[in-house]
């Protein structure tokens, strides 16, 4: 888990979704790469990918369930989870603010 | 107003402050000047300053007060406004959320 990623550009406008319940700032590395730095408020929200994403846990915790999944799985600081292409999961956040870096493709 | 800002390294974890009314990711610059880009659901807040800060709009619009002020003064995308060292300042977003950079100084 990366405190700080260097070298980047951010974009100043932010990603609003769901009135604010996620946050996110568009960053884009220097190949050309882009990813996000983001929060979730606590909430149980649905997400639809295009590309795959790779959710990576900064802070604090969720539990997600992928579309065709039964159960929720619980991911703490350090750990992440893949979201395949054009699919969608949903995120459940309690207690504290769930801070994350969104790696696309 | 930039809507991006270059060579800079991203805090990974963000700054939650009232709720989540307020979130903002801390940026550093290649000669160590730290900043944020933030944004602001709509509400009344009054923050503190310890350093001076320049409030650069991004987007959307608020109208503030300063410590010691009378009126409500309102700040567009790409208007700034100062706040002094050791002093407060209450901020107004209605509506649409407002998205800023402020820098330090």
């Amino acid at each position: 888990m990366s405190q700080q990623i260097a070298n980047v550009a951010v974009n100043t406008q932010a990603n609003v979704y769901f009135d604010g319940k996620c946050i996110s700032h568009t960053i884009t590395l220097q190949d050309g790469t882009r990813k996000s730095v983001g929060v979730i408020l606590p909430s149980t929200l649905t997400f639809n990918t295009g590309a795959p994403e790779v959710m990576e846990t900064v802070a604090g915790a969720c539990e997600v369930k992928l579309a065709g999944q039964n159960n929720w799985t619980r991911y703490a600081a350090g750990q992440r989870f893949d979201v395949p292409a054009n699919s969608s999961f949903e995120i459940k956040v309690e207690g504290e603010p769930y801070h994350y870096i969104c790696h696309f493709g």
